[in-house]
């Protein structure tokens, strides 16, 4: 941490405030530059508050210089981490599919698209049973019952199960049907639901809030990990910006700038990024080659008729054909993906 | 909702998109104009599925026009919404002012805050029990324990207790507890929370999202009043923009804004908005002559050693210095503050 | 600047990167934390070309200390800058107001409302005689006849005149018809124009870009200085956010930030902020209480049939009650008004 | 354009409103909603004075359905634009790659970046004469003698010339020395300037102004061409947002949103997006696969030696090796890119 001075603050002031600090168990470096004394504090300064400090008079302001995030930084963990799930990785040299509708809405449905996406390629299957909806007056997911549904699915088809979870007290019901268990967006920072997702060990998707910097973001992979679960998947989903053509805006830099400060997996969901189908196949392509561990794209056989995001998801046909360019450009990655297991009429 | 379909549309499939609608309740009425053929869409349209309707081929784009909050919208409730709260109220002739320090330390601060803060003129206690931290090595709150130092402060002063929940087991906790049920920008979407508050009949300070629009800060009060609860008082507390010399943007056009879209009192938070103490008095006082309702203000008896949120707080003579001022500007606006009840020596 | 080094960098590598910077006058001084070596450079950074530095292969991170502005910098001219403009001062104890129509449209018009706006202690007149507009189908200004105009306004009336110019080539023209020339949002960074304007003596309202950031903006005012004219208005006008019911979010807290980190007067533009007639009350009064120097506010005799801007308008006999209230916040603020002139019947 | 009226509008006035808009050459279609009265307004509403309709005391809103640009709308022109340059085209099944450093420095330095670049197979060269710089106290170009620098270039090896236009005064000069003019990110909005370059024949490369939404952006475009000059290529260079890890926010979607909203080439500058040169190379190779029809790379033989923008820089060596990757890609999505000239030795 650095704290510039105020020109021509007293001596004795300076003098206190460095006490101060150093009675913390920090050692202070001073630099008297031409306009303004800096103070350059030493040591670990990731818990200290330093909300604090910007009370005193003599301070002009302070800048951070410490990234507050250990366990998910990569300067103290060179090496990439690889998350094992059912026979598949993430992280490595596989690229992840995760393929879906939005909502789960019957057995006929969510058996049919699972079938279907794993036909194209998907080894993943996504699908929504806790919705969190902006409206009080929109179809709020089948709950429970949508979990069960899932389950059937993976019976039918081998494929792992993603879902979302909207608060802690249902991460036993998680635990018993799901693979990866997903949090939203908004809630990224609801903090208590984190900590006890750091009790468990099952992977954890984690969405990025619609307005968090990737510095709040990796913190909150850092509440997971920092309770001892170190299975966090990244997931990057559009932030809020003053364009509202599209839904959200895609931060594709997002990828890279993950890859560089830290070791997690980091995939994206162009589906939610763009808010409209003939988004979904430009920017899933892009995150293949802006160097992203996996996609989650949402798929549904009927999507007029879908009980929600319909206008963001792809026909089964339109996904394969998509898989088809992603193995492709996947391969220019030196990733892999799933072959493609039989040939359908759609 | 108006639809907007694409040139040289077939007439077919124009006949057919307008069926599919009329079957679901809604009467269609069709403009020809001379580029763009327009449907506009009458009835209630706030449940209907939109997103469904943009993968239809014909369709160019699609408006909405009807908000789609019902409760809290001043369209039909025109007369402002006044809630009680022991011997006060919020929403009439009454400025609200609520005082106390971001977290609950001790018996000896925040008792002694309470009487500080009263005698200035402040009519509620606030104080965090339960703290949502960016970082997990961040002190997370005194948790029940803060809970009872806060009923001894209404005790001694009988300040009625304003405190953030983060989740929805603590409801049972917080009705014993608090008089102001606190919802924090990070939980403002957090929808299960919301539902359940709207079960109870507890005032709700319903803060805005940093990245909320003020439609969905109004979609989430709504989810709180569509359960039965009406007592709902929004709180300003900024948005996130590029400037971050300051914490938050205090987004004060959004006072005005909420008093014409809706009948709920609204008030501001200028301690998190801002992020630094010396922003506290103008935005307190621009947020006033703006019409708010009242305002939230983060007071500590020694800003330097606050365990939390210390740089945006105010020492109790500042804050009595603010409250002056505030009384004489409240009066422009016809409202009341709290006379200053006695002479201290700070 | 702070230059915070990867972990494990080798020796070799520091010294030759020291060297590089000594070599260019600068001071380094070196700190050996415990995860990181930090460089702190000590001397005049202002022109030192960071962006070079970031591409050596050893450095983390890079931290700028120092603000970039020198001549705006309140830290080194801790006194107000007052600015004499005919027989009134703005940055002082007089609390300005510009008042007029979006544009000039006709000597009736613009002669009437300088009438009014004088009668209601306005003391400047502003008019659009150049108008920047969005679209290539919209009218865009009465050019130098809106000048001349403006001019016949001022003979009749007294009131200094305020106008936006959009390139350089028109500096001449201005000089002679204007009392303040006024730098639009869109050309905050117009460098060229920026540099010129710092060649003549006139003063300069310099409007903030709809996306600058504090500190961009005072380096804009830094361009003019840096050229010899040290009389610059800074005016807040709303900055673009996410949030799009209104046409800009106001950014109060702009006023307090300015006010600390520069000695300039800071002036608010209500109408573009909001964008809607109703708003400008509310947020005009905001911005007295919050410290402003003074605001500019949209007049037209009828706004429904005003050639731009109708929407954001106030009618004469509106911004007169305005006025009266101005008056009464101006007094707390310790800042005068022109008296009320004579009874007028609207 | 819908207007919608407040409920329980008095007939007299609706009546009164709808014969004020017929009046301007409309016909308006009225829609008796359940709880809200709708007008539609049929006919050219392009040039309407929207503003002046909100004024109306029974207007609760006014929505706009039509877009406001004509000539660069694809819905009126489906066939995309392809423009000559030279031997090259851009906007058809050539990709262009445009390279060179931010700014020219020396005539050793431009014709050698131009070899190395051309040799890699770049088409165009770029480079800065004009530079619009933040502060006042940073190079701002050799201007005039650039220019030439850059015809010497030229002479050596056939690359069209790209460079930025800082006003309108300099069409001459530009029309002379250069290419393709490019008008940069703070001048977008710079109409004068648009509305003169739209009466040449040259190429322009339009960047996206950081804070402009997609159809502010294509309204400048259409500034250029109602002046008569279709030759417009669009350039994505990021916008700004919340998250300040990068220097701006590559907005990806823009591509295939601009190429369904117009028919216009639309090229990416992944150098200015992200600002990092490390992020040159993923957002490049996104950009290609996500729709573009080129690229503008920043190369600098020494980047810790560049004047300006060395950081963003990549080192001819990197340059070429990015290339290799593009060239592939750009076969994937039918594009062909030159070849690889000679081998050469870096």
């Amino acid at each position: 941490m650095i704290i510039m001075l105020k020109p021509n603050s007293e001596e004795e002031k300076i003098q206190k405030l460095i006490e101060q600090i150093e009675k913390k168990g920090l050692h202070v470096q001073r630099n008297n530059g031409v306009d303004y004394t800096v103070l350059a504090l030493i040591g670990d300064t990731a818990g200290y508050n330093r909300s604090s400090l910007e009370v005193n008079e003599i301070v002009h302001k302070i800048i951070r210089v410490q990234e507050p995030f250990k366990r998910a930084n990569r300067l103290f963990h060179p090496h990439n981490t690889i998350i094992k799930i059912g026979n598949h990785t993430v992280g490595g040299d596989e690229f992840m599919v995760i393929a879906g509708p939005c909502s789960v809405e019957s057995e006929e449905q969510i058996v049919g698209v699972a079938k279907q996406v794993k036909a194209s390629g998907a080894q993943y299957l996504r699908g929504g049973a806790f919705k969190p909806r902006t409206s009080p007056y929109s179809f709020q997911g089948l709950e429970e019952e949508g979990l069960k549904l899932l389950q059937i699915a993976k019976k039918e088809t081998g494929l792992p199960i993603v879902s979302e979870i909207l608060s802690h007290d249902k991460i036993g019901l998680f635990m018993d049907n799901v693979d990866i268990i997903q949090v939203g967006a908004r809630n990224m920072q609801n903090f208590q639901l984190l900590k006890e997702l750091g009790k468990v060990d099952k992977p954890i998707m984690l969405k990025r809030g619609m307005v968090a910097t990737i510095e709040e973001w990796l913190m909150s992979a850092e509440y997971i990990m920092s309770e001892g679960n170190p299975n966090v998947i990244l997931c990057e989903r559009g932030i809020r910006t003053f364009e509202n053509f599209t839904r959200n805006t895609l931060d594709i830099s997002a990828i890279p700038v993950v890859k560089r400060l830290s070791h997690l997996p980091v995939i994206v969901d162009p589906s939610h990024a763009g808010g409209k189908w003939w988004l979904v196949e430009p920017l899933a392509k892009a995150s293949v080659v802006a160097g992203a561990d996996g996609i989650v794209i949402e798929v549904h056989p009927n999507p007029e008729e879908a009980w929600s995001d319909g206008g963001q998801s792809l026909k089964p046909k339109k996904f394969d054909r998509l898989m088809r360019e992603i193995e492709v450009l996947a391969r220019t990655e030196s990733k892999t993906l799933l072959p493609k297991k039989e040939v359908k009429s759609w």
